[in-house]
């Protein structure tokens, strides 16, 4: 067994408390060996002055949408999706998708979010970018119906179904699939429901979008004398595997069918309040025992994919949302972060004991702004920036060293994606 | 002349758009000489792949509060400032407020920060913090009524006039001084108009927290059937040098009086989610015309001092507020955080022009989470965190250089910080 030790640190346990210990890790076994003091390996991390934390877990993104980064800001959802985005999206090539899924994974590895789930398209193009940079994701090409014929939207859904069982097991493992409608409203109920039964026939989750906006709820509300989540149901997209993103507009039926069916939410905060679509319930969410994790939705209406930003939104807008200071509380927010990422992901990852993925991030706490140390929850959740993470680990491989990407060159990452962005721009204007 | 060149970078000008050029800077005279092409100076500060933009103006802070940065979190502000902030502060000393307050510096500086108004105790020991650090900044001693008797209530007013006076002029001209009665609330209405009256007298600003949360607004408008800004203005509060910090519960008379008056607003969004005060009415605010700045209040509400974050909120929360996603555009947000913030405060800094202070950020643009570059205004606004900051520099002196404080020792300073923060508690506890 070759094993890597993180020592001289704190370690951030399941259960939201921080102790002194050090972490052993099987290199090959990609797992977690043993928490607790003085452990030796072959290979050491040092974490002096720093917090060992499960890796985040950025459960909703579109990862390669890093090339349109400030590209269009300051408009509404419709306007901006059909005005500046789609048209973009439509000029996009393949290698264009690799370039910014590089971008993205870099990003994430210095932020310290080892797994992510992505709907777009060209997933393989993905999947190979997961493979080199390290991480682990679930890829799905997310189908639209919306401005299709029939045949084609049918050929959309069947590539999203055909493309999660070819990503499925690709990186060694770390890529799995999902099949992945856009949402409620851009995919035609027949699609949704065969979506569905396709996926659960293959044994992957589906993923979509749900609940974003009023624009969305009331129609589905006004046709169907219905929430959209209970359709949602009657069309078998709310399975224990599932998840979706938003659940901005959820009622209270809603949030029990959350929490009875085990279907996962993923909060978006950041995406939510640039694209002026409203406040989730979250604390009503973690009241009713719902399974929810955080996501930076693309970078296009967040700007970045920094998980320690969506921590402080979420903690900070669910209190608005709940109109009470003490709602989704630093613990909470750091908890979404982690191991609900995990769990509305199906994955063995976001929390720091035997037997679990060796998935981890150091975080450096002797900065002025994580100054003083009275509580190190609380500065993961309100005070600690992507910029403070000092290693990154994911399936017992080091990504990042000292704020060094091991895995993929940042620079010619950097450069490559800055070239393809501005040419990408060009041909779409 | 000994002067300054900050070459190679793009400069953010006042009407927010950018250009590839050089500043040249009077060190002395403290000023902006010239912006333009190819200049050199007696020495050089390198903006490769930067962006030259003017130092941020942190409006509405209680500095040393940095000393209590994670302390208590997720309480309601009336809690949270009965049982855990006002007990601990009772026990400060001098030297506490002199650490907090280096500790704070240090981490605005290293944000970007060069200015900041500051409400709090001890206010010399502040001042004598600035003037090692060499940044700007508007001083005054919180006075409080609730909990004393007249001759105490009194007495401390009396101890804001005076120490108004005794700042004012400090660190060669860099620190003025302001009479800082705490709130519409806190203080006695015959204090209030005193306040006011002996400010004006001595042409120094009034500063005060107004409109905060609505348990603060709904009494005064039922005991004095007028809402708490039209009462305020009786009182001499709404002078066009004065200003207050919050303003989150305003209706359309008072936002018109804001405007017409000239009284400076301090929005302070994170602050204001994390106590669940509510969502200010930035944008009409802006609409009206009124004078805006942006604040992080203490740390112990926010929980940094990084304006970035400031930004990146108020332009985030000022749409939801709008529910609106085209509200608080990120040029609105930057302005704010620069112009606007050096109006509420009377500065002439905030904007990069001939004549103007050089009071100036250098910001690194070749970070993953900065690439690509399709519009620097928009990553200003949504994506640069403080960490990216390369140079600051104020008055003509450089503080930082390719990320070094020069002027604090930073590590003795988060040293001292921390030390000092565990005694406190453990005195106070
Ligand atoms: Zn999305
Ligand atoms: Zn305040």
């Amino acid at each position: 067994m070759q094993t890597l030790a993180i020592r001289g640190g704190r370690v951030l346990r399941p259960d939201m408390t921080v102790t002194e210990a050090d972490v052993l890790v099987d290199r090959e076994g990609g797992d977690i060996v043993e928490i607790g003091p003085d452990l030796d390996g072959d290979e050491t991390l040092d974490a002096t002055d720093g917090l060992v934390m499960p890796g985040l877990v950025n459960a909703h993104t579109h990862v390669a949408m890093t090339l349109l980064r400030g590209y269009a800001d300051d408009k509404p959802l419709e306007t901006w999706l059909r005005e500046d985005i789609w048209p973009v999206e439509a000029a996009l090539e393949p290698a264009d998708i690799e370039a910014g899924a590089e971008l993205g994974m870099v990003e994430m590895i210095r932020s310290g979010t080892t797994a992510f789930a992505d709907m777009y398209f060209e997933i393989d193009r993905t999947a190979a970018a997961v493979d080199r940079a390290g991480t682990r994701a679930v890829l799905g090409h997310g189908a639209i119906s919306a401005g299709k014929d029939d045949e084609a939207a049918r050929a959309d859904i069947e590539e999203s179904v055909a493309m999660a069982a070819q990503v499925d097991g690709a990186a060694d493992g770390r890529v799995s699939g999902a099949v992945m409608p856009h949402s409620l409203t851009t995919v035609t109920p027949e699609l949704l429901e065969f979506a569905a039964e396709r996926a659960h026939e293959k044994g992957v989750p589906v993923h979509y979008h749900a609940n974003e906006t009023r624009d969305e709820v009331d129609p589905i509300v006004d046709e169907r004398d219905q929430r959209p989540l209970a359709w949602a149901r009657d069309l078998g997209l709310c399975g224990n595997d599932d998840f979706f993103a938003h659940g901005v507009h959820l009622d209270d039926s809603e949030i029990d069918l959350l929490a009875e069916t085990g279907t996962g939410v993923v909060h978006c905060p950041a995406s939510n309040m640039k694209l002026a679509s409203g406040m989730a319930p979250v604390q009503r969410l973690l009241d009713a025992g719902a399974t929810v994790g955080l996501g930076t939705d693309g970078a296009a209406s967040n700007n970045d994919l920094d998980l320690f930003d969506e921590m402080r939104d979420a903690a900070m807008l669910g209190k608005l949302a709940a109109d009470d200071a003490s709602a989704v509380a630093a613990p909470d927010a750091v908890r979404m972060a982690t191991a609900g990422g995990a769990d509305v992901l199906g994955l063995d990852t976001g929390r720091l004991e035997p037997g679990a993925a060796a998935d981890i991030a150091v975080v450096d706490f002797d900065a002025p702004h994580l100054t003083p140390g009275h509580d190190l929850v609380s500065h993961l959740a309100y005070a600690v920036r992507g910029s403070d993470v000092r290693h990154t680990v994911c399936d017992g491989d080091i990504l990042m060293r000292d704020r060094e990407v091991l895995t993929l060159d940042e620079e010619a990452v950097v450069e490559r994606a800055a070239e393809r962005a501005r040419a990408l721009v060009e041909r779409a204007e």
